[in-house]
């Protein structure tokens, strides 16, 4: 037996295994609470609460746009954004994921994504997009984006 | 040590793991060797040889276009494309990846491409683009594509 015990820890030690791996129906509950949280900031156009959702190293890959690498990038990003577009609301913004696929402590899914925002003077933009997005599960236990790539969607 | 024997067992079962999981050095040669083969695949424009490097449930994600959903999709999908480019012949093709990561049986990257296509009546399409992928190491061992997103590049 203590045979058997010795050969079953090596078994144990040797096996690849995932750390900080969550059972799927953990995963999933933490994935929809990634995806409610990116809703939620983007809605009320919360940069700051938009990026505590990205990982340190996140990349955002937009189209006819070099690939924005790393939290200081993403930050520089949204804020030209808001500025570019200073004294806009949203009107609403709907978010629809699929396809949620969980290996260890990455997961991937891809999202529809509707907005409706009103601009300065009166004019209105009206958009659709798909995402795909990687995410990660971060050390404290929390779901957070590490790639997306946008592209715009027929209406 | 009965007791001991059958708790490690319990351990070693109810352990969080991924199947067939490759060592850092494997994956990397196996995603080299898929980012070769589509490299090949396109510049080729063969498409049996580009849904090989699918999985059967791959996804993939255009601009102003419908997800296309599983490999029947996909092969649809293609043959419309080849339809609507007929007589046209791939001039050059070129693919470079980067920052991949590997979790378990799945992994990610990013790739610029270049592509200048000669089309029927002297018109040549010189166009750039990015994809973000997340692949899948099948149960055979080979690195497949499961999600694509694709959007233009600047020139």
């Amino acid at each position: 037996m203590r045979i058997i015990g010795i050969a079953l820890i090596a078994l144990c030690v040797t096996a690849p295994r995932v750390q900080a791996q969550e059972s799927p129906a953990a995963a999933r509950a933490g994935i929809d609470r990634f995806n409610k949280a990116l809703e939620d900031a983007t809605r009320r156009m919360d940069n700051a609460a938009t990026l505590a959702l990205w990982e340190d190293d996140g990349i955002s890959i937009l189209p006819q746009t070099a690939p924005i690498v790393g939290k200081k990038a993403l930050t520089k990003f949204l804020d030209e954004v808001m500025a570019g577009i200073a004294g806009a609301k949203m009107e609403s913004f709907a978010l629809d994921c699929h396809d949620i696929e969980v290996t260890g402590t990455s997961a991937t899914e891809w999202c529809n994504e509707h907005q409706i925002v009103q601009l300065a003077g009166d004019k209105k933009f009206d958009g659709r997009g798909r995402m795909l997005l990687v995410l990660h599960l971060s050390a404290d236990g929390v779901w957070r984006m590490k790639r997306e790539m946008w592209n715009q969607a027929s209406p």
